[in-house]
């Protein structure tokens, strides 16, 4: 049920019943060698169509650009400063609050957007008063951020499949969703070495290529197939639909 | 050709033939009664896809939600402040230079936001020195953006086919090229009332809605059919193909 | 009829007969071996005064200075990044909003500030209920560009006076109207190679430089005389008062 | 000796002999009963033009608006918020610096823009080297605001023209030059009660207006003549031209 | 050791030894019915200074007020926009890195500051390069947050002095570290009812004070005293004093 | 009375008997050979508890970074750009507005702060109504800066201890103040040579440090002790006190 595929007078009928909505939130960054650059924002688009379909909720449009100024030392990636993202944010929720929308769960795929997501969360709760008047203290603007693999059935299942080598950059886990999504952009014959690549932090784009060459971070995305990326969807999608109706329904 | 869907590795490999990317820009608003709220975006990105696998060019992440302030009145509709979309395009434009893009060619699906893009164009070449240094010195960014409407042959076909039916808000042409691309997004059964909509200017939210109360201009969407819109699809790619070909060849 | 020769006294009785002012707005740019750095603002103002006469209509301070980042490749020109521009003319609407204007009639001397202008509108529009409450729902504000050069009249005598010898850039006609406007300020004996500039499109400033390097864009300005200027002032002035009249007086 | 009165090629022979500019700075705001809205403005540029001569410098556009928050309540006021105004002078400064000029001297019309334009100054040198790199490094910036009335000898001319009825705003001296410089504007029969306002603080625009009912503070403009704004111009211009000399030629 | 009682020579010297600074973060906002408004940024000052002294480190300026939005139902709470809070972080940390400060641990006392101070990290490293030029290219900047009750050791003690009891806002941890550095400031003869506060989630203010009518979320600092604050603040300073160490020793 | 050390219902009790509060605003900036860096901070708030207590008031948060770009060629010294300073004054203002104060009384112990705080008071005046609705009409904002040693008192102490020594940066007065609230940070055995240092003016920090190499202007901070601190600190005290008296109590 997405947004965009809806007419405004579909959009005047939903608000009668519901006043939420699903907002995917990717990146468009490396993703190690045989991951896509977009794998982010199609593992949350994908799967908030499933979350849309199954809680029968509109999905907004996809933000494919996410936060991902420590990946800009790998061909391809873009970022947007956290400033950019706090405005886009601001203006998506408002614009659909002046419709209407109150609560704004917005579905991640991509751990660099968390903080700033969340920061834009209050910058909105300090604008709304101003922005919408009596209507947002009648009505208070709630707003969420969930990331995908934070349904626990999705965990079990990637532990399970990958235990360490999941890893926490480019991950078998997300690899093997966008494996099973988009098959024809698999890329085979791929060399990973070593094949579970190093872990730890970092702070800026050149100290996180010095310290992960090939881009990814304790990752083994060789252990990605469609079949596993499959059973990872259908293990996230009950439990965040799950979450979407909890969070739409509480006082 | 999707940035999003390669790796890196191939994004550095591309590079190495071509600084060119199409970049997608749409619109998240009403199109009327039986037009989709992504009507803009759609367009932009089937089509910048048609192009891309044309000219063996990348196509960027589509910006999905335009420049759309006049069409709030209408539920569903969502938009940028222009200063916001500023942004956007600065750091989408500014990432992608840092690896070495260079020639970047808007595909737009939305006339509102002409204006603020062109604008963006200025307020990153004004930053390019500021942020790339010598390298953009030496190799100045291009900004263009081109209407997928702009297509000569296009403009043709949209004629012949609807003559002034076509309009220019929720054209017949645009709602024809998403039910061709989205078959199963297709609205049956709405009345169009008057069947070709009032035209003539507007200013602001409330004043576009008083005007046109049910937010289509000047147009007749009910003439759309799929087959019209492959028609129209089939007319603009081998067009815009040869203005992205010319806007990278040029010195 | 300036408002800046006026007091706040007869600014106040005037907004009880009328709620429109001209807004003339230019740029401060090389305009080739022989045109004044002014030219646009100085054409901008003056027509605008003449309009306000004709009309009997308040003219605002001229915005001298506008968004010209690709002229700064030559000695003395000065821009606003356009989100600068975009907050001038939002701090300037808004201001005399708050006095109960509401038809801003901006008097364009300058090609590169149309696109600018038009997104500050819209950043105008966004804004304008949270700054005046109800007073921009019962009284919408409404905002609209006209270049001078748009007269029908003055586009005639133009094609008549010069045809393509007026060029894009630097063109024969303003710099005849500065020079009928400013006849002090005309410069002599200054010899263009070629007498017609090559005309065609151009990026960043350092491509203009290059692809036009006395800064003219497909003009020969030594065809201007003062005469022709007062000829297009002539021409100009009451078809841009029709305009403006039109404009304040439409529902 | 205006900026826009010259060609480029004329401004690029001027920075090879000085590498200084006049910038008037006024505002459009009301001065009283009697007194111009544009009062700080005109007399920023009339006086700006005369030290222009007298230096045989170059003199930019005026910036016609200011910081007059505090006049909002009276009608025909204009105000650019402080943030816009450190912006603008950032761009005005920025712009002409890349050609070659540093030494900028703001001739200001208006006490209320003292505060932000000082404060633009640092905005800029927080600017410069990453603006103008290495150049701005080798031939920093410098920037003075100065205020037409801080020449000693207008000050004397004033003190004996008016004593303590030429107050603090709408004052009996700015209104002398306005009529001295634009005869046509003379207000004629306006009764001023009481002849001489009241003076004191005060803080936003409804506070201004509850204080100072007709907008003067302390000035009693009903002495203005344009003899006496003869004479305040002819002490001023050499005062100002000393002082624009020694600041170029400063160490 | 406070960079504000040193001189810039004692600074100087300094950066020969060490290119770190511990640089306290809090917020001004309520703490329920026996906390300090201050509590947040007391805290961090209190132990920041602590783990000066041990590590023989520059403790920066307390950053005061934090992002405090949520708080704004209760009288005395202050608040930054996230938005505003990162350019503050920004200009702390690029003026120090100007001296040649590459180190930075925020040393924290406010939850509501997690998120928008880690997105001001990046933030500044898409900002180091253009503003430090190479110099931040060979030495990158590194930004940490650590919550100084991350201190392993001091969750023991808290765990141990207050078990469930501690809560989320408002915390017997951390009043009592306040009570004990300042304990003028205890509030005395207080009445919490219900002993324990309330637990759970919230979004904007008015949410906030519904849900939480005192301002405690969780905890019960009726339990709080002098003496289990020093408990506290002893235990974590010497973790928080190693956390320090690695950080500026790492590569 | 520190706003810090109060709790939320103690604010709220405070808030019936008077809308008046006290803010500390200083910097972080090099102070000659002996002076600390936190000289302005430091006097700033000193001053400012002593205020507080006498008149009663409450005491916000210290801003303890200023616009202190002119200091940046100086290991230690930190600086907001002015655009940041005015963001900071602006949300602690509407912060503290939202819930009834009135009366902003900034005590200032940094002259390069002037002119950013009085344009940042402008700023709020402007913001004022949006964000505070009918309520900022009903009881307006009033904002106002004293430095610490407008204390006429305060001025005849130092000038009676200083004389001309006293200087313009660096001074001898604030340093003694600083050595008598903060005796154990006095820097012995400093040899300040000359030890009057040279007067004058200065632009940006390039400029300032190649006039006045040990960071001094016009001072004498040889002479400072904490008993001259002493009688400097009470003779301001008392004044500054009647002057927020005077300010809060008036119409």
């Amino acid at each position: 049920m997405l947004l965009q595929h809806a007419t405004w007078i579909e959009a005047e009928a939903y608000l009668r019943r519901s006043n939420g909505i699903i907002m995917p939130i990717g990146s468009t960054e490396q993703h190690g060698p045989n991951g896509l650059i977009g794998t982010d924002a199609l593992c949350a688009e994908v799967i908030a169509r499933g979350v849309g379909e199954a809680a029968q909720a509109f999905v907004g449009p996809t933000i494919g650009v996410g936060m991902a100024v420590h990946h800009m030392g790998f061909a391809g990636s873009m970022t947007l400063r956290p400033s950019t993202l706090i405005q886009i944010i601001h203006d998506y929720v408002l614009s659909l609050a002046r419709h209407g929308f109150r609560r704004f769960f917005f579905l991640n795929g991509h751990g660099g957007n968390i903080a700033t997501v969340n920061a834009a969360f209050y910058e909105i709760y300090a604008a709304a008063e101003g922005a919408l008047g009596q209507a947002a203290v009648d009505q208070p603007l709630q707003c969420k951020l969930v990331n995908w693999w934070d349904s626990p059935a999705a965990s079990v299942v990637a532990r399970e499949l990958f235990g360490d080598d999941d890893g926490s950059h480019a991950t078998a886990s997300e690899v093997s969703v966008t494996q099973w999504a988009f098959p024809d952009t698999i890329k085979r014959g791929v060399t990973l070495d070593p094949p579970r690549a190093p872990a730890g932090r970092f702070y800026g784009p050149a100290d996180f290529r010095k310290r992960y060459p090939d881009g990814r971070i304790g990752s083994n995305p060789g252990l990605a197939t469609p079949d596993k990326g499959k059973r990872l969807y259908d293990a996230a999608v009950p439990d965040i639909t799950n979450m979407y109706r909890e969070f739409v329904a509480a006082e």
